[in-house]
Formats: C-alpha cells, structure tokens, sequence
C-alpha cells in the first residue's frame, strides 16, 4: 500500500508523458503564414485551447507559404507536412488559383485545381492522418458577388465542397461563412475592412473568426 | 368638295410622306450583330412591330461587330451611328470588356470602361439622340454565381446601372433579367442552353426574350 | 528720322512678339507624365533648345497620363491636344498596350491597337499638325530578348514602324535605338538600370538619351 | 561437338533474350502525344532506330498529355512514367506554361517552373534514370522575335539551360535549333508552315528535324 501511494505520482506523470498529443498542421498560403504571427489564427486557437486546459492534446503548426497554390502545397508536402507526421492537416488554399490568373496570368485551371487537390488527399489518407477542408473566403468583401474575382472563386468552392463530399471529409465552408458573416455586419458593401484588411487577409475579427471555426472542426475530430 | 375627295388620298399619301420614321440602332458586339440574322432579336423586334402595325414609325438597323468592347464602340461611333442619324440608340455593350480579360487579356479596366461609356454617351447627348442602356446578360448561365466572370460581370453591371442613373437613361437589366428568368427556368444549374446556345449567344428564348425587352423599351421613348 | 530711331527698338520688339513658337506636345503615358518633372526628358529638351538659343522658336508641352494606352489618347486628344493648337504632336505610346495584358489582363489586343493609332494621325492629319512615332523602348532591358514581353513589344513596335511607312510620318525608334545602346553597355545583360530604374521609366541617362532623340526630331521638321 | 552445335540457337536465342532493350520514355505536352501517332517524332525515331538495326536496343515510349504544364507532369510522373521503369527519360515541356498566361490566365510563374522542373529531375535521379532536357521550340516562327511569347520562351529557355547545366545533363536546344533553321529557310518571317503547322505544332519537317535531334541524344548517352 505504501508503495502504491509513493508510485502514483510517478504512474500520473507517465500517462501525461505517453499521452501522445494530436499534432494538427495548418496547411496553405499567406494567410495561413499570417497565421503564427500575433493575433493570427493559429495563434488565437493555441490560445483557446490553452484556455481550455487542452493543451497536452493539442499541438499547432503553421504550415503557410505566401503566393501558394494548391499545387505548389503538392510539391512541398513532404517536406512541410508529412515528415512531421501530422495527425490532422487543415488544407486552406485556393486564393491564388483564382487571384493570380487576372494579377501575374498563372492561376491554375479549374480541372487541374481538383486533380491536384485530390492528389494530396490521398497521400494525406495513405497514411491515415485526419483531414479538412476550408473553402476560400474571400477576395473582397461586397455582398452582391460583384467582387471581381466572385464567380471564379464560388467555382473553385464547389470544387472543394464536391471534393469534401467525395471523401467524406469535413468541410469548413469559409466562403459561405464569411459571405453570411458580411451580409449581417456589411451593410454598406465595402470591399474590405470587415473580417479583412484588404480583401484577402485577416484582420483581428477575422482572424478570430477563422480560428473559432479551426477549433471547433479540431475538436470535433 | 368632289375636289377634296380627289385629293384625301394624295393627302393620306403626303402624311405617310411626311411621318418620318424613328430610327432606332442597337449599338454593341456579337450578340448584336447575330441580332439582325434570321430569328434574331431585331428582326423579332422589327417582327413585332409590324404586328403591332407600327412599321410607318419605327426603322430598325442593326450596329453589332463581333469581338467589340466599349472602346471600339466609341472608336466608330461616327461611321456607324452619328452619320446615320438615329432618333433612339440602345447600347448593349460589356460581355467582351471582361471576357477578354481571361481569354485574351485584353479586356478593359472598369474604370476606363466606366470613361468611355459616359463619352459615348456625351456624344449621343449632343446631338439629342434618345438614348437606353442594357446591361451584359450573361457569361454563363448557372444561377448560383459560380460562372467564372460573374463577379466582374456584376461589377461592370454596377457600373452600367450607376451611368444609367446620373444621366437620367432608361436601363434594360438584361443581367438581372436573365437571372431572375434562370432561377425558374434552369433548375439543373446549367451554364448554357437555356436563354444562350454557349452561356454567352441568344438561342431562340434568348433572341425573344432580349427582342421583348428592346420593344417595349422602344416604345416607351 | 529721329522718330524712327526711338520707334526701332520696339519694331524689333513687335517682330519677337509676332514670332509664333513652334508648340511641340509630347503625347504618352507615365513615361511622358515623368518627362516634365526636375530631369525628365522634356524638361531636357527645353534645357537643350534654350543653350541653343531657340527658346524663341519651341514651346514644349508634356501630355502625358500614367496607365494610358493608345485607345486612352484617342480618347483625350481633343481636350489634352486639339484644343492647345499644337504645330508638333510626339506619340509615344505602347508599353502598357503590351505590359497590362499579364498584369491586370486588360492589354490592347494588337489589331485594335494600329486602329487606335491611325484613328489619332487622322485626326491631327486634318488638322495639318506635324506627327512622330516613337515605338515603346523597354519593358526590361536585358538584351538576349528574354524579357517577358520582349516579343509583344517587338510586334507592337513593327505596328508603329508600319503606320509611320504608311503615313510617311518620321519615327523615333526607341525600341531599336534602346537595344542597340544596351548591346554596348549592358554586357552583364541587366534587365534595368541602364537606361531604366525599372525595365521602364527612365533614368537620368534615359532622360538623356530619349531627350536627344526628341530634340533631333524636333529641329529636322 | 555435336550437342553444341544443337545448342547453339538456344544460346544464341538467350543472349537476345537477356539482352534488355534501354527503355526510352518522351515525357511531354501536345506536341509529344502527337509524336506516337503516324509521322510523328517518335515514331520517326522508332524507324530510324530500326533503320540502323538497333531495334533490339530501344524501345520508345511516348508519355505525352496535350496541356500538360510542368506540373502536370510532376503529377503524373509516378504513373506515367517511374513504373514503366525507364532508361531514358527526355523532358519536353514548357509551350503551355507561357502559352497558357494570355490565353487562360493559367501560365506557370518562372520561379515555379524553375522549382517543379528541378523536382521532377530530381526523382528521376533518384532512380538513376538517364534524362534529357527539351527547350520549347516556339510559339509561332517569326525570326525578328516578334512573336508575342517571344521574350518570355526564351526566358524559360535559359531557365532551362540553366538546369541542365547545374545537373550536368544533355540539353536538346529546339529554341535555338529551330531558330537557326528559320533564319535559313523562312526569309518571308512567316510565323507557321516551316517547321510548324500553326506556330507550335510541328508539321512532317518538324517531326522529322525533332526525331534527328532526339535520335542523336538517345544513341549519345
């Protein structure tokens, strides 16, 4: 019996040890390398997490790469991703898919966007790791899809939404959460300024927007 | 009195004469210049009109070239319209101004389109031609936004209907128009086929459907 | 007699006043705008004419609108040329013709472009004004033509080399005259810095040599 | 000495037998799937390898996708290529990845084409596959570089020689080949119909100045 009572310290710390925690790699472009950065998402779900006492499940990594598109995530995965042996990967691309075809002519075509993103998908799969999904929020914030890239950008959503469906994955449809979000908090249609700095990147409510959806999605894994 | 009775007819004669006709032009690219074709949408408005017996007041002439943009229409404005002079001019011009952007890159920047319209416009102005604005129905015909240049096409509609309303013009919302007739009548979402034969050209439904708004425009001058 | 010895200096001065200068307008894009700041290439032209002591003959005029391309000008000479009477107009147009199809996919295509530019001759032809060309000197100034535009750039400048022949009109052919100078001191084939600050605008020694060019041009008409 | 006479076309046979064949895979875009097919490079190759008796040497393979960027062939190269066991792999891509800037929006930025090329040599090193590298021959044949991807072909041309000489690999120059050819046989600088069907397809020259150039690369490793 005294025995027991001198070892149990010992016996809890070994089960915090062996806990191994969920490695989850948020995997995308600026705004995900935004991310790590102060008042960026992953950091605002590192905090929640810590807040809720989690945080020896849990373990954050930014894996964001500014002007990435979905094949350049391709091309790096093994270096950024699967070397670090994930047990979540959050896929955040398409921005640059789409932006980049009116701004530098080197988007990626709509056929070629799933081939890839697929691509990945089974190599995550090949070796079991959990995965979601986001669809890109937004290149301007208007609410009656005249932003100019709109059309472009709810093609490649259904993109994504079809390929969540497909492999049975969950989906974090940020388009349309941030399109509801702005038809309630953007009643003067401004481009910007409302979950964005500048259209495209997170500003403090978005990106404490982003990391509420992030967290939640982690947790219900 | 035997007298009056010889001349009545040569009077009817002079007034028929005399009434001059209403001469409209529809001034714009492709679409347009299909529009004078065997079941397009002038001849179908030309169609109407004799129907309606007012083919002593209204003369129909068709300005559409294949490929053209706002500048082009401005460029040759004088040798296609002005010379001619038209009593109503209906421009129907925008779907190549973003197309282009994409297939070309030579589309127009939106403020630039945005300049020459209101200098096509000054110029009709100043020779008090009557004057109806439409905007670009469509590049695809799926009701949920997800047609590549829908965002731009909205942009540029904005634009059209904003022209529309400083200078006081009737505008014929062909954009909203066919959206609102897709939503009821395009169920499976498809992007061609239902008011266009490839998401962009007037199949019949189209031709009719544009020929019905055109009339009744022409007619509330 | 003695009347017309105090009357002779202010003949003299009479004929001064009568003198008409010369009124050159230099007609462009950024390039241009930059031409009338401390160093540009007009105030160079000023500078020169003046130590040649011609002040009295020449007055020079900048017209020039950061982004124009040719259609730009077509839509502003009448305000920004016609309406100040020139004698000279130098067209020095193209580069964002050619440069915005991949930066914002709203470049001229290359047929629209020679219509544009005709359509701008015509009409300072009718008003018996003296042209020159100048074809669009560098978007980069490496000099083994691997300079992204570098072939776009060379058609639109044999565009403008064809309508100065048709036109019999003089050229300045900055496009050649740039490389030929590059080929000589640019051995490390630099894409900016020899005549440019950045493949475009001009440096002082781009001033320099485009206000030579200019200059030549201007006394051989 | 009877027996070994008997067994004489046995050994004979078994030496054909055990003699493998060096497996040569095209590894490419349009104009490489359309080399498998009558008249085309590869097939030409095939011929001249049979013509020199050498047929128990090679085999050819055409792993050709029109609009393959190269990325695409990054995808693939596992599929198409790395079970197929290859000796030879001869890597001819790059028409698309500029083509594509202006006529989808959807080009490869240089940077990217420089790192997903690197990558795909890389894995074939991996597997000591001997490689050869293709600059992209042309997109139209005009020889006064004013063809419009002009400066940017030949940009991406020098990425790749850059990459053949940091990997110490065979470079099969066609941009400069088929430059040097043009300057000898095409004085009216016409942009189609020497070695081209339409600027970048290659007509029954084309394939046959193609099959020499990669017949003597594959004969020289």
């Amino acid at each position: 019996m005294k025995k027991l009572i001198l070892l149990l310290p010992i016996i809890i710390g070994m089960a915090f040890t062996f806990q191994k925690k969920n490695k989850v790699i948020f995997f995308g472009d600026s705004i995900t390398e935004a991310g790590v950065k102060a008042g960026g998402y992953i950091v605002r779900v590192d905090s929640m997490c810590k807040a809720e006492g989690k945080s020896n499940s849990y373990e954050f990594v930014g894996a964001g790469i500014s002007g990435n598109k979905v094949y350049d995530l391709y091309l790096r995965m093994e270096d950024d991703v699967l070397v670090k042996n994930p047990d979540i990967v959050i896929i955040y691309i398409g921005v640059n898919d789409v932006w980049h075809k009116s701004s530098f002519g080197t988007g990626t075509d709509a056929d070629k966007f799933e081939k890839f993103y697929q691509a990945i998908i089974n190599r995550l799969k090949a070796k079991n790791i959990k995965i979601a999904l986001c669809t890109p929020a937004a290149i301007g914030e208007k609410t009656d899809f005249s932003n100019q890239q709109d059309g472009d950008l709810n093609k490649y959503s259904n993109i994504i939404r079809s390929i969540a469906a497909k492999n049975n994955l969950p989906l974090i449809d940020l388009r349309k959460l941030f399109l509801d979000y702005n038809l309630k908090n953007n009643s003067e249609n401004k481009d910007r300024g409302i979950l964005t700095t500048d259209g495209v990147h997170l500003n403090a409510t978005g990106n404490q927007f982003v990391a509420d959806q992030m967290w939640k999605t982690v947790k219900g894994f």
